[in-house]
């Protein structure tokens, strides 16, 4: 097991509390430098920028049980701006003017390694690099924001794709296999949400390769695999902690003004 | 006027058959390297590779009216998935195993040249580098393949992102007023599609700013307008083109095999 991290100018592997710095390319041929940094001098950025960021709606069998809607064949998927994404520790705010429900949604991310189209199953498994904590931090009241009497068209690009909903980290871990992890979300230290990611309706391997059907997945595209219950509106000022064992703690931070997160 | 253009390895000014060869960056600080090659010579990409590829709907009178949908007041968008972007003269495919429509929508796209988060519409004008041509192709029988009778995620990503889906140029105009020019489509150079900018509902800079109030816009991102009415099915075989006076046409070739794009 691998975890790796992203620093202003760099990226290497998490050991601890150091960071040993690695020359290259993440999902390429990469070797260590010789330089170790300590991890309390290292700001950690999202481990990765993809060109890409797809995230699932209604992949869990206890959500699809709660809300009625029938387990998907395919993945059901929206594409969050990948100018949402933020790093570990970073703040982020509700956009200027919005005063609705601003919901966490933990979620476990997979992290594509190697270009792939057109790919089985079974090849899909290949074409994953590793796996990392994402919270699809979500507008809810502006889904039909434009038209509540009449809604028309479902703004789910808009109600994810805020400056700063897209908390990515702390690290992907390589190597692992989350399958039997649960994914927790604490609000001010205290458990909000914890799910099993066996009870998963579609597989990361599965949804890589119905997803690479209709498109090219290329190396850093990150996909949220879809939250389970209780995802619940946070209110400024709080922490919130996405949690996968083996990946780690994504901590960020619910700021109380509107400004513009950087 | 000025029409920017790329190729492999390098980006350029357009000036009747040649291409005036710049260094820099197209969107900052540039200039003309003094060398010219032929447009003969010169394999077009795409004028530009966005960071987000974002694309509206339902943004004409003439759509409206005949939908029945309400003019909206703020930009009812989706994302398009980068990797489906092509440049002049590619072809593209329907996805594998896919046999429904694929339609074509012409498109003005507006290209972001610097940086801005909540500005006005008055300052959102001076963030747009110039515009381009897009094709916003769809496999309108996507939408909601995954559960006809009971369409519970309407799947907008997954309908427009497929590979080759998004063809942008042949060029990006800068110091031009689109307004008055019309959107043309051929199919097999026959006109399909032939409607006036001046239908548009939300214009340029005010969808530049709305956006701009949830996510920072970025250079080079880009925002296809909406398309208005008669977007059509093309036939594999058929060369589909869109025109906008003062940028040029965008042509494209549907090609009759489902094997991979590029």
């Amino acid at each position: 097991m691998t975890l790796w991290v992203r620093f202003a100018g760099g990226f290497g592997v998490l050991a601890g509390d150091t960071v040993a710095v690695h020359d290259g390319d993440m999902f390429g041929a990469n070797a260590p430098t010789g330089e170790v940094r300590t991890l309390a001098d290292t700001n950690l950025l999202a481990p990765v920028v993809p060109g890409k960021f797809i995230g699932l709606w209604n992949n869990f069998h206890a959500v699809a049980a709660r809300t009625g809607h029938p387990a998907p064949t395919v993945p059901l998927y929206f594409l969050k701006a990948t100018s949402s994404i933020i790093g570990p520790e970073d703040g982020f705010r509700a956009p200027p003017g919005y005063d609705g429900k601003v919901v966490y949604e933990g979620e476990l991310g997979v992290v594509i390694g190697t270009r792939c189209f057109n790919v089985s199953e079974a090849e899909a498994a290949h074409h994953i690099f590793g796996y990392t904590c994402v919270n699809d931090i979500t507008a809810a009241d502006l889904f039909f924001a434009a038209d509540p009497e009449f809604p028309s068209f479902p703004q789910w690009a808009r109600a994810k794709g805020c400056d700063g909903f897209g908390p990515i980290g702390p690290a992907i871990a390589t190597g692992i296999d989350p399958m039997g992890a649960a994914v927790k979300v604490a609000l001010n230290g205290r458990e909000r949400q914890n799910y099993p990611l066996s009870d998963m309706i579609l597989s990361p391997a599965r949804i890589v390769s119905l997803l690479s059907r209709e498109m090219t997945l290329l190396p850093g595209d990150v996909i949220a695999c879809g939250t389970s219950v209780n995802a619940l509106p946070m209110r400024p000022g709080m922490v919130v902690e996405v949690s996968i064992d083996g990946i780690g703690t994504l901590r960020n931070h619910y700021l109380t003004d509107a400004a513009q997160v950087s």
